[in-house]
C-alpha cells in the first residue's frame, strides 16, 4: 500500500478551550483508528468576544504549537478561529488544515436544498464575521440566511445549566427570530451548543434540522485522509476501536492554563474523565510544565 | 503645601475587562479632583475561571505596564487579582497597590459588626481563594461566612440581561444558601456585580446590606492619598469636579484587545460613551496600535 509516511502521526486540534472536545468526540467516533493530539486555550479563552487581530495572533500559535509536536492533519475546532483566521492558519503551518465553517455549511445545504432557510447561531464574533453566510451563498446562492448571535449559551454549557429553565427562557429568546423566519436547518456555529442541543431542539420543534458543524468537520477530514492517503493503519495487535474509550485516545490533552475548573468542564463535554491536562505555553512554543 | 513631588500624577486602574470601570466610577466619585488610566486585559479577559500562576502572570504585566505609564498609585480593581496576585503585583510595582478585598471587607465588618453573619458572592477564582473569608476572619474572629461562586452573573451583566427574568432566576438559585443562612450582608466581590446590583437586593430582601468592594475601595484610596500627601491639587483656573463627565476624566482608557464589543460594554458600564479605546500590548510593555 503506497502510504504517505507519516500516516502514523496523530490529527491535531486546537479550541479557544474544551469546548472543542465535542469536534474530537465527533472525529474519534468518525476515525476510530485515529490517534489525537488537543490544545485547549484555556489561559485565552473565549476568543467569541474578541476581535479579529487578536483571534488570528492566538490561532496562529496555537496552530505552531501543534506543528511542532508532529502532526499529519489540523483541525480548528473553534468556530470563530475558522471564521476569523482560517487563512492565516493556513499560511502558517506545512500541513493541511480543515475548519468547521465550511463543512458545516454544506452540511445546512446539503439537509434542505439550495433555496431553503437556514439559520446560524454562533459567538458574537463568527456572526460578525458572516464567515457562514458567505459558505452557504457560494453553496446555494438562492438560500435565506438569518444569522444569530448566542453569546449567553457558552457559559450556560459550561456551568451546567444546559438544561434548566434558564436555558429554556435564554433559548426561546434568542431563538425567536429564527422560528419567525421559519428556518428549515440551523447551523450549530458554536463547539458548546452541541451541549444545549436538546433544548435548542425543543424550542425550534423537531421539523428543524440541526447541523452540528463538529460532525461535518469530521466527515470533511475522513474525506481528505482518505484522498491524500494518510489514513492511519492498525496492526493486528492494536485494540482500538470501541475497545477503547473517547478519553483514553487523546494521547495528549494540552490546556495553556490547567485550572481544575477546565478538567471538570472537559468532563462534562467528553462524559468521562480526560486523562491528565498538560500545561504548556504556545506563544513561546516552550513547554512549560506538566500539571 | 509639603507635597510630593508626583502628587500630579494620575491614578492607575486594572482590571481583567471593563468590569472595572465601576471601581473607575467610584473612584472618580469620591476622589474629583484625580486623573485617571484605566487598563482593561480584554484580550485574556475573563480572569475568573483561570488559575493562580495565570492571573498572576497577567496582573503582573498590567501592573508593570501602567507604571511604566507614570502613574502614582495603582488599583487592582479586578477582584479575582486582588485575591489571587496581590502580593506578586506589590512586588513587582514600586508605587503603593490598593486591592479590593481588605476594602470589601473592613466594609462589611463595618456595616454589621464583628459577629454578624456575611455572605461573599464572586467568581470561581475568587471563591476558591477564599481571600474575602481570610480577610473577613483578620478583622472579625466571630463573624459566620458564607461563601457562593455567580459565575453567570459576569456574562448576565456583559450581555445587558441584568434585569430580565432570566438574571431574576440565577440569582434565586445562586442566592438561596444566603438566604437560607439569614445573612446580614453581603459583599459584591466581582466589578460586574453592581450592575445586578437591584435583583441581588430584590432576591435578598432590603434587610441585607449590599457592600459594594469598588467603593470601600475608593474610601481606602481616599485614606491612602490623604496620609501620603498624594491628593492632587487643581488650578483655579482648571474647571473639575461635577463639570467634568465621568468619560472625559479617564485620560487614557487602555485596552488590550479592541473590539467594538467592549467599547459597547464600557458603556452600559459607566452609562457615558468612553473615549476612544487605545489598544495596546502589556506583554511585551509596547504601544501596539491606537484604534
Amino acid at each position: 500500500m503506497n502510504q504517505t509516511p507519516n500516516s502514523q502521526l496523530p490529527i491535531g486540534i486546537f479550541d479557544s478551550g474544551v469546548g472543542g472536545l465535542t469536534v474530537y468526540q465527533a472525529l474519534h467516533e468518525r476515525l476510530p483508528n485515529e490517534r489525537f493530539v488537543y490544545l485547549g486555550d484555556t489561559a485565552r479563552v473565549p476568543y467569541g468576544t474578541k476581535s479579529l487581530a487578536t483571534v488570528e495572533r492566538y490561532a496562529v500559535e496555537n496552530a505552531l504549537f501543534l506543528q511542532g509536536h508532529g502532526i499529519k492533519l489540523l483541525v480548528v475546532a473553534c468556530n470563530t478561529a475558522s471564521a476569523l483566521a482560517l487563512p492565516a492558519v493556513e499560511r502558517a503551518v506545512a500541513v493541511p488544515v480543515v475548519g468547521v465553517i465550511e463543512p458545516g455549511a454544506r452540511a445546512a445545504v446539503e439537509a434542505i436544498g439550495a433555496d431553503g432557510r437556514i439559520g446560524v447561531i454562533a459567538t458574537e464574533a463568527t456572526i460578525g464575521s458572516h464567515a457562514y453566510r458567505a459558505a452557504i451563498e457560494r453553496l446555494a446562492p438562492g438560500a435565506t440566511i438569518i444569522e444569530q448571535a448566542c453569546p449567553l449559551f457558552v457559559s450556560l454549557a459550561e456551568e451546567g445549566w444546559a438544561e434548566t429553565d434558564v436555558a429554556r427562557t435564554v433559548a426561546a429568546e434568542y431563538l425567536a427570530p429564527l422560528r419567525a423566519a421559519r428556518v428549515e436547518a440551523v447551523v450549530l456555529g458554536c463547539t458548546h451548543y452541541p451541549i444545549l442541543r436538546r433544548v435548542i431542539a425543543e424550542t425550534l420543534g423537531a421539523q428543524v434540522a440541526l447541523i452540528d458543524s463538529g460532525r461535518a468537520a469530521a466527515t470533511a477530514v475522513a474525506a481528505l485522509l482518505q484522498t491524500r492517503e494518510l489514513m492511519r493503519h492498525t496492526d493486528a495487535n492494536e485494540t482500538r476501536g470501541e475497545s477503547r474509550r473517547l478519553c483514553d485516545d487523546l494521547d495528549h490533552f494540552y490546556v495553556t492554563d490547567a485550572a481544575a475548573r477546565f478538567a471538570r468542564v472537559a468532563e462534562r463535554f467528553l462524559g468521562c474523565a480526560p486523562r491528565v491536562l498538560e500545561a504548556v505555553e504556545v506563544w513561546g512554543h516552550d513547554r512549560l510544565a506538566v500539571s
